[in-house]
């Protein structure tokens, strides 16, 4: 294992190398994570230009957040409970004459960088830009079997969900249950806040649960993902309460339906990101609710729920194979709720099958 | 309501002239809501020096997180959905001539940062500091009645969970139970991620909560709260799991709950924010237990649950009246566990009755 984080460090050594650095400083916790192996929370990591340090804060009480740091790492527990680690590396860098130093300039705040240029005065402060994140892009086959695991937790507590009785609960209980079903089939906890909307709420793309109860006749609207070693995945579906779906009910899911086939459709190595996104969108503005519609059709999913590529009209940039990512369009009527079908797939080349869906639940309207 | 809102504005405003800016841009989400009285997640607020502003990103959906803003306020929705409000308040503010404009350098990122100044050039941006922070410290009844309604409910879910069995449960079930009655009782949501922690993990401040089940013989250690209407309280409480606590336990725990007592009573206007961490760790540290303590006895609570002041040896300044502390010494000993208290409690002077206990629970060492 310790390997494929001296992979992933010499990669980015060869970016900011190019770049005329001798040094870089990772701030951003998802990519100290995806270099490190594990970090507890605060850590940043020095790479470069001695031996490469993982600097922690003082006091990190309880267990690891995410695992145990790569053991080809050396590791240093700031003395001071109040030192910042981002000044400790620039003090380090400095005294070993870096020279310069790229930071995640996107990630630094102001104070911060300034403290880290008092530090050391003789050192010059670069930007790292989005080079971590740009290596994120693409799974290895061991990042990709953590998404499967999170998708297979999140389709089983899904599914128990529709085991049970929903009428008359609260859009905030089915969501605690949600989470708790997550946990109780290896999660280590929710990928992000789990969304459940019904009725007028339902559609929508990250509604935050209220104390609107089921209804017979309603939409009902779940999001939700499992945190499987760090990776987050994301499912979500729509579901009619009641025996009888009526006619516009029918009509709105079938759309959204074939909207988000048409993306998932769309999904295989070279296909613009702009593309994937039109071929779901345009069935849904040619149905004429162009207003209604998220900036977006899907995104990338990774250590972070919501990473790049972003599936947009605006998006440059293309697929490759083994970038896992979301397709989720839906509609929402104001008033009335709508439709919201997200599956996280991994984009695969078409000898291979074509797009590995993971988040397997069915799709059929179903009522509950 | 909408009054309290315009008033923090005009305190701020007279700081920021007073250091000779024209306008200033709050960006941390925590003062935004401070100010704003509610705001989407992303928006930011412009001060001056037209009438005040708060720019929200577009396309929010779902419910508001926070309220709604104080009707005093624009607000103004960004076009694009890219567009990034700080960026667009400093083109307004460039626009109208505000000279130089006051941005919480502790909040923006250095690309942040820099984007204003592109989009601005003629704006001068310099630092607003912790100007609002220190608005904040004070807080006024409406703030202090939400923190006591928030650790009612808190104690409600304690105390329901203390009835319960408790022995062969796993932490992480606790955690999520916890969780889940605090929204029964009318929480927003979890202040703060729940910690439990059972034997050899007892006593820590921040555990997170793993699969090791609930054991005869145990120390369980919980903390907990709630957030109600955006304001967050804690509580810590340690208990023996069985009908007789060992003797070391008992010990352990005279001695942390002695040393919380003199914390509590230290709190009163006037007290320095380290005579009354001293107040409870020279008891643990004259019990020699100073290599396992924490960096600090407590801290501020409010529309964050981790605020000024820090209860720590080495904090400079003085408690106010209707400041909202924890007061939360532990002793953890590694392979053993441990005992944690803590409780929230708001300075009040002693002609009132001296520091004001919003979170009640029992403080004896419960044998559940």
């Amino acid at each position: 294992m310790s390997e494929v984080y001296a992979v992933r460090r010499g990669l980015l050594r060869d970016r900011y190398a190019a770049a005329g650095s001798a040094a870089a400083l990772v701030s951003r916790p998802a990519n100290v994570r995806y270099l490190a192996g594990g970090a507890p929370p605060g850590a940043v990591l020095l790479l470069g230009p001695a031996d490469d340090v993982l600097l922690c804060p003082r006091a990190p009480t309880g267990a690891p957040a995410h695992g145990r740091p790569d053991e080809g790492l050396r590791v240093s527990v700031l003395a001071g409970t109040d030192d910042d680690p981002v000044v400790a590396a620039a003090a380090l860098a400095g005294g070993l004459d870096a020279g310069s130093l790229s930071v995640e300039e996107h990630d630094l705040t102001v104070s911060r960088h300034r403290a880290m240029g008092s530090a050391a005065p003789g050192l010059r402060l670069c930007d790292l830009g989005t080079s971590v994140e740009q290596l994120r892009l693409v799974k290895d086959e061991e990042e990709i079997a953590c998404l499967r695991i999170a998708a297979e937790i999140t389709d089983q507590a899904l599914g128990e969900l529709l085991e049970s009785i929903l009428v008359g609960r609260t859009e905030r209980h089915l969501a605690l249950e949600l989470e708790r079903r997550l946990v109780d089939h290896g999660a280590d906890g929710p990928a992000f806040a789990t969304s459940v909307g019904t009725g007028p709420h339902s559609g929508q793309g990250r509604h935050r649960p209220t104390d609107r109860r089921v209804e017979e006749g309603d939409f009902l609207s779940v999001c939700l993902g499992a945190n499987y070693h760090g990776y987050r995945c994301e499912i979500g579906r729509t579901f009619v309460i009641g025996t009888s779906p009526a006619d516009w009910q029918i009509e709105l899911y079938d759309l959204v339906f074939a909207a988000q086939r048409a993306g998932r459709e769309a999904l295989r190595p070279g296909a613009g990101y702009r593309d994937v996104d039109h071929a779901a969108r345009h069935l849904l503005v040619s149905a004429g609710h162009s207003d209604c519609l998220r900036p977006s059709t899907g995104h990338g999913v990774g250590l972070e729920i919501d990473e790049d590529p972003q599936l947009a009209p605006t998006a440059m940039g293309k697929l490759d194979a083994c970038v896992p990512v979301t397709v989720e369009p839906g509609v929402h009527l104001p008033g009335r709720g709508g439709v919201r079908i997200d599956d996280t797939l991994v984009v695969r080349p078409e000898a291979d099958g074509g797009p590995e869906l993971l988040t397997i639940t069915t799709k059929e309207l179903l009522a509950l």
